[in-house]
C-alpha cells in the first residue's frame, strides 16, 4: 500500500537514464511547487538509477520555479562503489530545467549504531511542548499555503507568533512534523521535510517576505523511527543579499535523523527582481 | 603577479567546456590531494564557464583521491540568468573522475553591505588569542603534512592539544589561517581555507584517524579582507558512520565570509575498508 506522499513522490523508469514524474497541484507555495516536494521527486529517481535505497547527502540548485505538470528525471550515475554509488540528476517539466542535483546514496539499514562504530553526540532536539500544546498551520485562501495539506505542522508556542502578525524576535521556528494518515517518513520524505516550514525571517522585524532558494543540501543521518518528528530550523546570518536556513530533524527515540542548510536569496526591499 | 595560490589552482581553457589543470605536489596529506584545494581548482573552471567571478554555493562529492598530475575539468553551464549561473563540473586525472561538482556563481562585488540589504546576524567569531599566542602547526615528516606549508594556521592553544598527544574532549578547532606570502584570499580560496585545518576528530577520545569526506558544500557570503581569518570547525555529531564538519570563517573585519558543511565517512576501528 502506498501512501499520499509515496504516490505523488513517485517515478516511472523509461530508460536507462531517464525517470518520469508528475510534479503534483496543490503541493505548492503561491503556485511554485515546494522545492523540498520537488528534491524529494528527483531523490526517488537518483536512487533508483544509483541502485541505493537512501540518499545519505543530496544537494540541490533551484534554476526555475517548478509548477504542477509532468516532468522527467534525467540522471547520470558518476560513481559506484561498493558501499556508496554518486549521481547527478536534473529534473525538468514544460520544456524547462527545474533543478540540477548532485548527490551520494547508500544503505543506512547497514547503520547498527554505537555496537559497530563510534558516536559522539553535541546535540540534542529542540525543547517542544507535547503536539497537541502546538500550533497547527493549515491552509487559509492564500496563506498559509495549500502545500500545509500534505504536511502536519504543529508549531512551538513562541515560535507561532508570525501567525498573529508578531515576531518571536529569532529567526528560528521549532516543530513537530509529520505526514497524514500515518504515513511513513523515509529517508527521501526527510528532502520535503526540512523544507516543510514556514521561513525563520517570519520571525524578525524585516521586510523579507520572499526568499527564493538557490541551494539546498541535506544530510541524512538515520532512518526515522515512525511518529512525529521534532525539527529546528534557524537562520543565522542574514547578510550580504542571502541568508542560510539551518534544520535539524530528530525523530523519538531523540536520535538526529537530518541535518540541512539552504542558501537563499533575499531580494531587496520593494522589488520582486527575479535572479 | 600571481601567487603560489593562484599559481596552483590555475586553469587554461581548451575548450567551450573544458579546461586543462594540473595538481601540484605538496598539497597532499599522505599523497591525497587536500579536497579544499581540488575544489579551488575545479572551482576556478566552473566561474569561468558561468563567466561569473564567484562561487555563492559549491558543493563537491568525492569519487576517488587525487594525486599530483595533469587533470581536467570538464563543466557544463545549466541555467544562466541575470545575476546568477549554475554550472556543473567533473574533474578527472590520471583517466580517473576525482570529483564531481555543482555550484552557484555571482559577484559578490555587487554586496554593499546593509545599506542594500536588511540584515540579522546571530553569530560571532571564534574566540582566539593574538596569532603570535597560538599554535603553529608546520608539516614534519609524516604528519602534519606537507600541505601545511602553503597555508598558514595558527591553532587556538585550547585546540592543540591534540598536537602533543592529548584531547580537548570537543570536537572543536579554532585557528587562524592566512595564505603565505600576503597573498590574498578570494572567494575561491576560501573553499580551500575551509578544508585546512586538522580533523576536529583529533580532539576526541575516539579511535578514528581516517575520514574520507563523502561530500564538502561551501556558502561564500562576502569577499573577505586582507589579513587574517578566524576560522571555527565543528563536528556535533559523529554516529552511524559519519561525521559532519561544519566551518565558519571570519575576516578581521568580524564579517562572517565562508560557512561550510562536510560529511565524512567515519571508518570502522581497525579496518581500512574503502568506501
Amino acid at each position: 500500500m502506498t501512501g499520499p506522499f509515496e504516490d505523488a513522490t513517485a517515478v516511472d523508469r523509461t530508460g536507462p537514464n531517464r525517470f518520469a514524474a508528475r510534479i503534483r497541484p496543490g503541493w505548492d507555495i503561491v503556485g511554485n511547487a515546494n522545492g523540498g516536494y520537488l528534491l524529494s521527486v528527483t531523490a526517488r529517481a537518483m536512487a533508483r538509477a544509483a541502485d541505493r535505497p537512501d540518499p545519505l547527502s543530496v544537494t540541490a540548485h533551484y534554476l526555475t520555479p517548478g509548477s504542477a505538470g509532468e516532468a522527467v528525471v534525467h540522471t547520470d550515475v558518476v560513481r559506484s562503489g561498493r558501499r556508496l554509488a554518486t549521481t547527478t540528476a536534473v529534473l525538468s517539466s514544460q520544456g524547462r530545467d527545474i533543478l540540477s542535483a548532485l548527490g551520494t546514496f547508500g544503505d543506512l539499514s547497514h547503520d547498527h549504531g554505537p555496537a559497530s562504530h563510534p558516536e559522539f553526540v553535541d546535540g540534542a532536539p529542540p525543547e517542544l511542548p507535547p503536539p497537541p500544546e502546538c500550533r497547527p498551520v493549515v491552509p487559509g485562501e492564500v496563506f498559509p499555503p495549500p502545500f500545509m495539506d500534505h504536511v502536519e505542522v504543529r508549531l512551538h508556542p513562541d515560535d507561532a507568533a508570525f501567525l498573529d502578525g508578531r515576531r518571536s524576535g529569532t529567526a528560528r521556528i521549532r516543530s513537530w512534523i509529520r505526514l497524514p494518515h500515518g504515513e511513513r517518513i523515509d529517508p527521501i520524505a526527510l528532502m520535503t521535510v526540512v523544507d516543510s516550514l514556514p521561513p525563520t525571517v517570519f520571525n524578525v522585524d524585516l521586510p523579507i517576505g520572499w526568499t527564493p532558494t538557490v541551494e539546498l543540501t541535506t544530510h541524512v543521518r538515520a532512518v526515522p523511527s515512525p511518529g512525529w518528528l521534532a525539527v529546528d530550523a534557524r537562520s543565522r546570518f542574514i547578510s550580504g543579499g542571502f541568508l542560510e536556513v539551518d534544520t535539524e530533524v530528530w525523530d523519538r527515540g531523540d536520535r538526529l535523523v537530518a541535518q540541512s542548510r539552504q542558501l537563499a536569496l533575499v531580494p531587496r526591499p520593494a522589488t520582486t527582481d527575479a535572479a
